[in-house]
């Protein structure tokens, strides 16, 4: 074994324990969030801090550092996808996005988080954005002072997007969104009138939560789940973690009186578990053993949450048995019935409770409002004026306060701006990946409506899932779809959706 | 602030870290206990044996010495029983029995460990104990190397010994064990004879264990339970586990057809619960934040356990609810049926079903064999023999193979010698607290009649629980019953029991 072997076997060691660390946060924090008695909470944050600072230490150390010059020779002349030369690339990438960060200003943007967080939640419940104000002001300095630590992009808002996107831009985001926007608003505009040609009132009743949550288990051990190596448990915010590639746990939250929100959120989150159980073995207890991006991640949760589970030949399969499980709920009602009903578009406020059509004008809002904060061309004081503003011009309505409207989102309390976008990136790829899908799997529906859902999960799995971080989106998408993001797939989907439903728009609408 | 006194300050930060992995490394253990999906158990080793290296670098780090040795100076004059002088007395004993144990032994013998446990396994399910024999061999030469890193005690056992129960030699321990065991023959041989008349059939029957749980749950409530800061789980082995003082962990075992496994494991697991929940908050995120010793503890499970749990007035109090509870099985019996039953003596063969009596000669024989094996007395491979005849003598029973004789207990596979004393420790120390208990409190048998338990367990919280590892074992008995070790009060005790349940035993067996 010659030295850079030596040293790429050593960096390997040491960025497995560092993985192992990484990992017992996931399960520290699941616990948090599930099943922890409420008076831990105290001492579960400290035990995170120290994890967290521990894992940051060893990331950064001399240790890392050194170990990845002595071994980049011994993955020179490896393929870019090979274990050996993703490791080091990625690696470097992480140790100096990580390096570049003053320890005070990271502590700084934690400190300033958890301070920000109670204050938002009392924002939003008393719908008082001139509480919220203060919080927000300071998140945009410290992010400035972030986006500062980095060389610079073309646009500031590069660096933040690239930490959920490695190599994503800002202008790419942007054009692909505008298309969408331009796409959408006739639409939207188109459907709003009609609307009420579809009822959803028999989703509202009463559906009892272990009948909810068999049927919902029911449906993703058709997907792929299994009690060997997957949870489900309830939560507040659903929510899936991976404590290991064999040790994956969903949570979902079911509303006894709404059969809806439990259903598609358990279905949502199992598509985020197969991503991370269908990683390949040999990249386990590495930095690789993750989710390529937040996009990606979005993608593979909207395939099986939208794609999958709102579509005919799922409702063909599962109905019998959903009627079977809720007799009185579903009394008189039909598959058609169904699938209309948990297919209903129609504007609303809130974004997590948004149709897959008007999903992604929320999201474009956030994107554009968030690059004019950082510029300064929006104050944040004028924010929910401008909010309020492009509600009415993209979705037709408007919030009645600001709860319902600007302070509804958790994540600019939290500093994560930046984030938004890869909620609407994951419809967009997830729709691009299907076409492609459907191409090489021609008898796919007919799959589903036999309730077999595995060629498409082994298509994700020997396309996606199994690359972990090897590859980012634009490597995956170039080889998958043999280009970039596109928001086409997406519209021509979604404007099929709504000639099934609401009987085909005018041209003027298809735009 | 001088020198000493900042250097006191990093070294209670720097503990504080560690703390807060040790109690990682507790939740991980509980996860994997309970509620792991079964494929994360390989994962999980890997994250447990990261963690377990990262706490002892931690503790056995230069760092960790410097800081002991110029804090020293701060808690100099500082009392006995002071945080400052018992952060720096325990963590430097911690410190210096870490540093003297090579990494290469500790490696071996948590490998030897790992491996001997299947084969152990698998021994005792074939009864075949030639299938062991090379492990135990193994074990005892890695022990005997163990023993030799450390300064000459008067036996070598006292080095064993002294890692579950700091500062106690084998020569006190031998010293109350021979009483015991000269007194409690003659009670067992005599109990033998009349075994038969305490009938404990009633206990075995249809008990559903949702029931039990419910049941135990209404107990332990009672005891100081609360889901604040409480969990109560299922698992194969009970046992309680502390994420932190106020996240407790208790786990229990429920037989569907023998009521008294879960519940009497429960209230078991609970006192040690209410050890590690009574500690003063003051000691959280230090080391000073644990029980004081294993035979502390056991003390403490067994008060809730025996003295508490299988006496006239907690049955006098919990009859009525246990019968409505479960109407069938109780059906005809009636308060003192079961408190006969759950009382029942007999000497039988495994140590984990033997009731309060004969319990403890479980005990005593094997820290005698412990011992023998460790001087050479005995060889590895005339255990057998000395065991069954062993039993004979002090039971009257002998063991049909070797599965349910000396393969029973797990310990001596995964290299626990000097475990054992602390089980029959606790029952004696137990016995000794509650004489002291009864004179400080005189109507205390009244309180729990009337379902109230407070008193009891206020008084172990001030007496024991909040000094946590700040006193060892001798200076609590010093301060509390004004002595060391007595078997006196648990022979009274159990010579009481045995004339309630069997009548007046003559002379000569009340030896």
């Amino acid at each position: 074994m010659d030295r850079a072997e030596r040293a790429f076997s050593d960096l390997k060691t040491h960025l497995a324990e560092i993985e192992d660390l990484d990992r017992i946060e996931s399960l520290l924090a699941w616990d948090q969030q599930t099943i922890m008695p409420p008076k831990g909470g105290a001492g579960r944050a400290e035990q995170l801090a120290t994890l967290t600072k521990l894992i940051h230490e060893r990331l950064t150390s001399e240790q890392t550092g050194r170990l990845l010059d002595e071994a980049a020779p011994f993955a020179e002349g490896q393929a870019y996808d090979s274990f050996e030369a993703s490791l080091i690339r990625v690696t470097r990438r992480d140790y100096e996005k990580a390096r570049r960060v003053p320890t005070e200003l990271a502590t700084e943007m934690a400190r300033l988080s958890a301070q920000a967080y109670p204050e938002w939640v009392e924002a939003k419940h008393q719908a008082d954005f001139s509480r919220f104000l203060p919080f927000l002001e300071q998140q945009l300095e410290l992010r400035r002072r972030y986006i500062a630590c980095f060389e610079p992009a073309e646009s500031p808002y590069d660096v933040l997007l690239d930490d959920f996107d490695p190599g994503m831009t800002t202008a790419e985001v942007a054009d692909v969104f505008a298309t969408l926007r331009e796409g959408l608003k006739p639409l939207v505009a188109w459907v709003r009138e009609r609307a009420d040609a579809v009822d959803d009132g028999l989703l509202h009743g009463q559906f009892p939560i272990d009948q909810q949550r068999q049927f919902a288990l029911a449906v993703i051990e058709r997907f792929g789940y299994s009690a060997e190596a997957w949870r489900l448990d309830p939560t507040e915010h659903p929510f899936a973690s991976a404590i290991g590639i064999d040790d994956i746990r969903l949570t979902t939250r079911f509303d006894e009186s709404w059969v809806n929100q439990g259903l598609f959120a358990t279905m949502h989150e199992c598509g985020h578990g197969l991503y991370e159980h269908g990683i390949d073995q040999a990249l386990d207890r590495s930095p690789l053993a993750e989710g390529g991006s937040l996009a990606m991640h979005e993608s593979q949760s909207r395939t099986w949450e939208n794609i999958v589970g709102r579509s005919r030949p799922f409702w063909r399969h599962f109905f019998p048995s959903f009627r079977d499980t809720f007799p009185e709920a579903m009394e008189g009602v039909d598959e058609e019935a169904v699938y209309r009903a948990v297919n209903k578009m129609q504007p609303s406020l809130i974004r997590v409770e948004a149709d897959e059509l008007t999903y992604n004008l929320h999201i474009v809002l956030r994107f554009e409002l968030e690059q004019a904060l950082l510029a300064g061309d929006v104050k944040p004081a004028e924010l929910p004026e401008v909010w309020n503003a492009r509600m009415r011009d993209d979705l037709g309505i408007e919030p009645p306060d600001d709860g319902q409207g600007v302070l509804q989102d958790v994540h600019w309390a939290i500093g994560l701006i930046g984030y938004f976008p890869t909620y609407a990136l994951g419809n967009l790829i997830a729709a691009q990946l299907h076409e492609r899908a459907q191409a090489d799997l021609p008898d796919l529906e007919a799959q589903w409506a036999a309730g077999e859902f595995g060629q498409l999960r082994h298509w994700h799995q020997s396309h996606i899932h199994r690359h972990g971080r090897i590859l980012t989106t634009k490597d995956l998408l170039e080889r998958i779809v043999g280009g970039g993001l596109s928001a086409e797939p997406l519209l021509r989907y979604l404007r099929n959706k709504v000639s099934d439903l609401y009987g085909e728009p005018p041209a003027t609408a298809a735009a």
